[in-house]
């Protein structure tokens, strides 16, 4: 387990870290009601896929323990209901969706239970989808920190950390397990801009965990790169094609093409959950504008002149052809290719 | 002439742009002593080399126009205490020295001038200077807008405008001088992390003169050019090599990779002064390191934890396989090396 968690649940309390607070402020927010959980998601107190999948489970097994009903049957309305407001929390949340459905299935599968035993049921399901994700992103980095040699210096892009998960991360997740093992790494983060998860959030679990972290800004990282001081690049991904061409957070493609240039290894850790198989390419995935503000404004202070235009595209696509490698739960696919991601796949259906 | 002055003298009183208040507030600063002039640009009230060289020179000069002496030999010795004490407002900016050398150098050879005609022949030759800066970089601009098609976006880093220059600008004399030609071309601007100069002054710039003009994190750059948005980068110099590297502000090298990987033109615009022909290649340029809170802070917020390192180059080197064309006020170098920078060196120098 690392140092930095972004929910603890305990005695129907789910307490969620502040993420908005970060750096500067380290605050729980604790939810005792489906309400009050699907509140922090809304306003962002939580980030990250995983992290809000979990976070959803804990809020439909919170609405389950606080329900009064005596009838199986007007709690699984009750649960219904719960879900309806959490869905309506970030609509475009891949992972709410999932985490949501995953638990209305284990309340109609068990409907046979007691209304104790079902709430019970309930809780342990949320915690197995918490405990799934630590343990898939150990598998990471178990898998990644193979690719990490002693005394490199990992460059890494916004955060695929602890806080965007319940714990331990991906692409940090392979830097923690390279620490684990001993490997003396230091970790470059960039700053990323304009939402600065790499200045607010990489740098804070880097810190937590006293890991070695030196901050740039964006612009920087070519010229960390021509003067020797990375040995290796791994980031996240918010979403994978079928073909290995992975989107991931503006910036991200920028760094993968100077990569290239000076010839570093240019990794994605990322679980297959992350794969969306039906999307043939990454030019099949639509690219999320965000608003003007996040540019033209660093928290509340006004950085540009009233008039400018702005652009402000929240992910970009990194070809596959970029790509030395993706690290997955089920292990590593080097030069990925559809081919390669199809074989990866039948393999673990096969598995399952 | 541009809508935008970094500084303008009329009648003893020189006014400066306070440029650390852009974009929220344009305000002049007054100076009617030399001493005032010294402090501006102490404080960075102005900046940019050829401005901060233009107003050393108008300090001189004011410094003999406020003298009550009817002596020229302690009129002489005046302006040595007036050129002592500019020289310690920036002490690494070579255009700061040069100016108030040839300011000296004025008063040397004439005299045998009265002292007023002494202070009338300064005035003249601080208006020289300024004249001569607006000078070439019209004809950098009228060499570089030849460069640039009918309808192109332009992008640009950093500040090479108006506000870096007397007026007009290198890089922004170029975009100013493609509009001028009726090309209605359209800017894209990095913000320019840590200081950023970009959302800061470059946007700022260019809504003042009505030029069209897109504001985008230093990240989003090989976005933009991968989705077809840019057309042409055309950024300034602080220094340059013999063999065409060149020295700019940190970013500029991911910029010219990024050019290259997308076949779009990376156009360097710099006076031949920005040339050290003592130095061979852009390896023996050194690179200054800022303090660490340019980085963890943005204007006086906190955007980084404490006990984060910060790496902070000011500069980068673009080495010249990477520039389409270095663009002077004496033509344009085409794929830039040391054969023909030499060849244009013996040719100014024949000319003169």
């Amino acid at each position: 387990m690392s140092d930095v968690k972004s929910l603890i649940y305990r005695d129907g309390e789910l307490k969620l870290l502040d993420q908005r607070k970060l750096p500067i402020i380290t605050e729980f927010i604790s939810c005792r009601t489906y309400q009050e959980v699907g509140e922090c998601i809304r306003e962002m107190v939580v980030r990250g896929a995983p992290a809000i999948g979990a976070t959803a489970a804990y809020g439909m097994a919170i609405g389950a323990l606080t329900s009064e009903t005596q009838e199986v049957s007007s709690l699984r309305e009750e649960l219904e209901e719960a879900a309806e407001y959490l869905r309506g929390t970030r609509p475009t949340a891949v992972n709410l969706f999932w985490a949501i459905e995953r638990m209305l299935k284990v309340a109609e599968k068990n409907s046979q239970l007691s209304v104790d035993e079902l709430k019970n049921k309930l809780l342990e399901e949320a915690h197995q989808i918490a405990d799934d994700d630590i343990e898939i992103n150990r598998r990471i980095g178990s898998y990644g920190e193979k690719l990490i040699a002693v005394g490199d210096t990992v460059l890494t892009h916004c955060n695929a950390g602890a806080l965007a998960t319940v714990d331990y991360g991906t692409a940090l997740g392979v830097i923690r397990a390279a620490q684990e093992a001993g490997k003396e790494i230091k970790v470059f983060a960039d700053e990323t801009r304009p939402y600065l998860q790499g200045a607010r959030l990489t740098a804070w679990e880097m810190v937590q965990e006293q890991i070695p972290v030196t901050l740039i800004t964006d612009n920087m990282a070519g010229h960390a790169m021509k003067i020797g001081r990375i040995q290796k690049i791994v980031v996240g991904a918010d979403r994978i094609a079928a073909n290995g061409d992975t989107a991931n957070k503006i910036g991200t493609y920028s760094l993968s093409v100077l990569a290239k240039e000076h010839g570093i290894p240019f990794y994605i850790a990322a679980p297959i959950s992350t794969f969306d198989f039906t999307i043939k390419t990454g030019e099949e995935i639509p690219i999320e504008e965000r608003s003007s503000r996040e540019v033209t404004h660093v928290f509340d202070v006004q950085i540009a002149p009233e008039g400018v235009d702005v652009f402000n595209p929240a992910f970009d696509v990194t070809p596959h052809e970029n790509i030395t490698a993706i690290i997955t739960e089920y292990g590593v696919i080097e030069n990925p290719d559809a081919e390669k991601i199809a074989a990866l796949r039948s393999q673990i259906e096969k598995e399952v």
